[in-house]
């Protein structure tokens, strides 16, 4: 790389250098930019000073020495703190923390406050997955759509970007909620893998039939959007929920032939049957998702 | 088609003909079989007399006219009552009626003391996805393996066929467990949708998301298979459950703010929490199915 190529890549602050961070700085300084990095243990930052990077002495120091700071911490306290003493002024601050959407849009104004521009993310990577561009993972990014677009380039460094608004909580709901369905996901994983594994069936056998129907029934989220959008759960419904509550009592029998607890499944297959004595048993699922709204009455 | 290419192909005797039965007599009319009909209610048979179906009497008398019997009723109750009177000596009794592992083995055990062949199968499809072989819709079997044998090209007209042991309970383990998981996962997602409901985010934008996190997430389903082989829950982990667990209140934070109910993601939490306070947290998720297991203490 010629000095010229370096020169050209923003420099920039990196706060926190655990697990994430440090993948995160190990991406950036492989693409030749200039990192600086600060950790409250400082012997965690120091593995990367071998490698390139600047140790800061404190993070009012790290954040003084450029002006893109990006925040990769335990929590959004843990950011608060950093900062406390930091001047903002002029800064962007990109902040890859886990946080909730609130967290994410009482920070932006926070930051704003203290002059800089303000970007949320929500990694959807883990650690090894970071500087691998075929990992499939990336950040979705919210909050200042001028700061997206001035950073876009170096963020795209260490993973995919996908700005979903300039609303700053929308990068962790995004998140949160994709995570969220994820351990659904996973729970229905589970109690399949538990009412096989009394039985002479190979897990390797199952996994590749389990694979299967899942990713053929994952299209199904188009479908429930499209009823979503057009506010009527009875369209384009092939099976509706009187049908699939039918067939609840075999869900729960097969469990307890199988010795499996029913707690992972249960609270779906209840919500289907509210519903359905609820007089929409004409509709798909998608019913289910307004009886998750805290705000209505029970 | 010609009348020896008619001729040949095994003429079939199919009990039940609501949505679905009426779905797979029309595949295997379609396909040139000879069919006879009979359902509780006649007229609901009467439909596909107008397509070449024999509509017989009784349900003995259904039997009586073919060797190969399917049946595709209410639940296994209906199947014993429509039975009771039929002489099933020689017979290959198919069952496609849905029921539990343990229904399953009582009626392969109860058919073979009547002198049949019994096979049992797990429908993974809605009628629209019968004879359609685009659909990726199919059906498991389990049982006799020489009546599987024998029928299987005549089975595989309405959809693709999946023979899973002659434990005549497999076929629907292995169609309870698929579509528990699919639950599961649907679950997963109705809580993520909840999730954005509140919000100036359009379901047909999430949904694309939300469709290549799940299945870029199912391929999980093989390490869990893997880690259930070689009983280490520790192999090839990349977020150990411990870091897992660690994301916990961010999910019920963001649910909180979102007012969404917890009900659906809480039972997973849960066990994940407990998993890792029993010392597990280097874990992968795995061994939550462990806990599922009724068998062992709480």
């Amino acid at each position: 790389m010629t000095d010229n190529a370096v020169a050209s890549r923003t420099p920039l602050t990196l706060l926190g250098t655990g697990a994430m961070g440090t993948a995160l700085a190990r991406a950036w300084l492989a693409a030749g930019h200039e990192v600086t990095v600060w950790n409250r243990t400082p012997a965690r930052a120091q593995a990367l000073a071998a490698e390139g990077a600047v140790v800061a002495a404190s993070a009012a120091a790290a954040v003084a020495a450029n002006r893109l700071v990006i925040a990769c911490l335990l929590d959004d306290a843990s950011v608060g703190e950093a900062l406390d003493g930091a001047d903002l002024a002029g800064r962007d601050l990109v902040n890859l923390t886990t946080g909730t959407p609130g967290e994410g849009r009482a920070r932006a104004a926070w930051a704003e406050a203290r002059g800089a521009r303000f970007l949320d993310g929500g990694i959807m990577a883990v650690p090894p997955m970071v500087g691998d561009p075929d990992s499939g993972g990336y950040v979705f990014y919210s909050g200042s759509p001028e700061a997206f677009e001035e950073h876009r380039d170096t963020l795209a460094v260490p993973a995919g970007t996908r700005y979903v608004g300039a609303d700053p909580g929308f990068a962790a709901l995004h998140d949160v909620a994709l995570l969220s369905a994820m351990n659904g996901m996973f729970a229905g994983v589970a109690h399949a893998f538990a009412l096989i594994r009394p039985e002479d069936i190979a897990p390797k056998d199952f996994a590749p039939l389990l694979f299967g129907w899942l990713t053929a029934m994952a299209p199904a989220v188009h479908q429930t959007a499209d009823q979503l959008e057009s506010r009527d759960y009875t369209r384009n419904v092939v099976s509706n929920l009187a049908m699939q509550a039918a067939g609840i009592p075999t869900f729960l029998r097969t469990a307890e032939e199988q010795h499996v607890s029913p707690e992972l499944l249960a609270p779906y297959l209840e919500l289907m049957k509210r519903r359905v004595a609820q007089g929409h048993g004409d509709e798909d699922g998608t019913g289910i998702i307004e009886l998750l709204d805290t705000r209505r009455g029970a």
